[in-house]
């Protein structure tokens, strides 16, 4: 007889990679995520004052929430974390393949950028200057959920995240496609203001301290840095994608 | 008998407003702060490594460190703090009264902006944008010390930081001394880089959410935004803060 077959892990057990599950939290982060059609909600909870505001901004969830007490929102989260009384699970969105963004606009580059933070302010900006998409590293980069997804403030909804496991390969097929590549380096000779940018243009930029990985550097069409006049050169690494973004976005149009 | 007078609480526990003493970690924060005559440091713990390194880039400390094994460095600090090997406790820096701020340049005012982690990023893009001085007011703003220190990167010792109580009427000050006086609005008409700006300029930002409070605005001069093309268009605080400066930078010299 047979042996009954191995069925595996429990789900939640055998996942590897990105969680099958995100938490989303905070007002504007969950209610732009139950308002994106393809953003598939498991479980909503909302406090009584949530679920009042929900109904006064006549924000409709795709399905029905559980009332919670703000304290048990609390327990879920960090002691810093801001819920604003509402938190939901969610599937995390479909990433893109490199080849499926389109070749046009400004497409923001960020090699292994590790803080969630600044990942989550670095997507907010993108999708203020109505970036193409974001593509990261899938090693070295937070995942799309929690404190990021906070800091996004809905961001997440809003702009296609290309997650590449090579992405010096990334870069040149963005490269064969048209797009000029540009490595943000602060000690680059050239302003990336002095720089004849044109669209598609790809802005990479690399974590603080550690800056580009010399691969990345290498297969970029030229490096820049951002001029500043004080004694400090080196800026956060979301400050520097925002004037990136400014930069670029006004010299492309 | 006359009894004996009451000689108060211990130094520690009477303490108003911000702290006596204040603790720098990180590579860069305390190293400015060892190299600021201004700055008196009262202890100095530093790993066997980042002495090293003090030796090889040829900083003196003005005192002898206490050599720590980096676990001791860990149990003083959050578990999501980076030591990099040196903390430092320092009395806090003198700050200027709001007519000792010299009347030129940029002036960045934060009107009870409470994030560390913000305030920290928005000093280090001032020092980087050289401004003339940052106000803050003294409640509801975080003070200089362990996580806006660490994000701050150095910028502490390169910044005068002047503390008001009143914010109003510190705006009122640099008008009559002949600042153009900026409040950033989002909803404001209009686009910061299309009004008129000369030196000296103050730049007022609010805390995210909240905005800029209902006196802050009508004090100001005027009221601008920040002109983003896309869906999103409240940025993180401290990117806001890098747009301004870097649009305000441009438009005065």
């Amino acid at each position: 007889m047979r042996k009954r077959p191995w069925r595996g892990k429990p789900r939640a057990e055998r996942r590897q990679g990105p969680s099958e599950i995100v938490v989303l939290y905070g007002w504007h982060t969950v209610t732009a995520a139950l308002q994106n059609p393809v953003r598939r909600i498991r479980k909503l909870y909302a406090t009584e004052n949530a679920l009042r505001r929900l109904a006064e901004e006549g924000i409709t969830p795709p399905l029905p929430p559980e009332v919670v007490r703000p304290d048990a929102l609390m327990a879920r989260l960090t002691a810093d974390a801001v819920h604003q009384g509402l938190l939901a699970e969610a599937d995390p969105l479909p990433s893109p393949g490199i080849e499926d963004v389109p070749a046009a606009g400004v497409v923001l580059v960020l090699d292994q950028i590790t803080d969630p933070h600044n990942v989550g302010a670095i997507l907010r900006t993108a999708a203020a200057f109505a970036v193409t998409a974001v593509v990261t590293t899938a090693r070295h980069s937070p995942e799309a959920t929690g404190v990021l997804a906070k800091a996004a403030s809905g961001a997440l909804e809003l702009t296609p995240i290309a997650i590449v496991q090579n992405l010096a390969r990334a870069l040149a097929a963005l490269k064969q496609r048209g797009f000029l590549v540009v490595g943000l380096d602060s000690s680059a000779a050239d302003d990336l203001a002095a720089v004849k940018l044109r669209e598609p243009v790809a802005l990479v930029l690399g974590a603080e301290g550690k800056g580009l990985r010399q691969l990345t550097g290498a297969t970029c069409d030229c490096l820049a840095r951002l001029n500043v006049p004080g004694a400090i050169k080196s800026l956060n690494v979301s400050n520097a994608a925002a004037l990136a973004l400014y930069i670029a976005t006004r010299a492309t149009t």
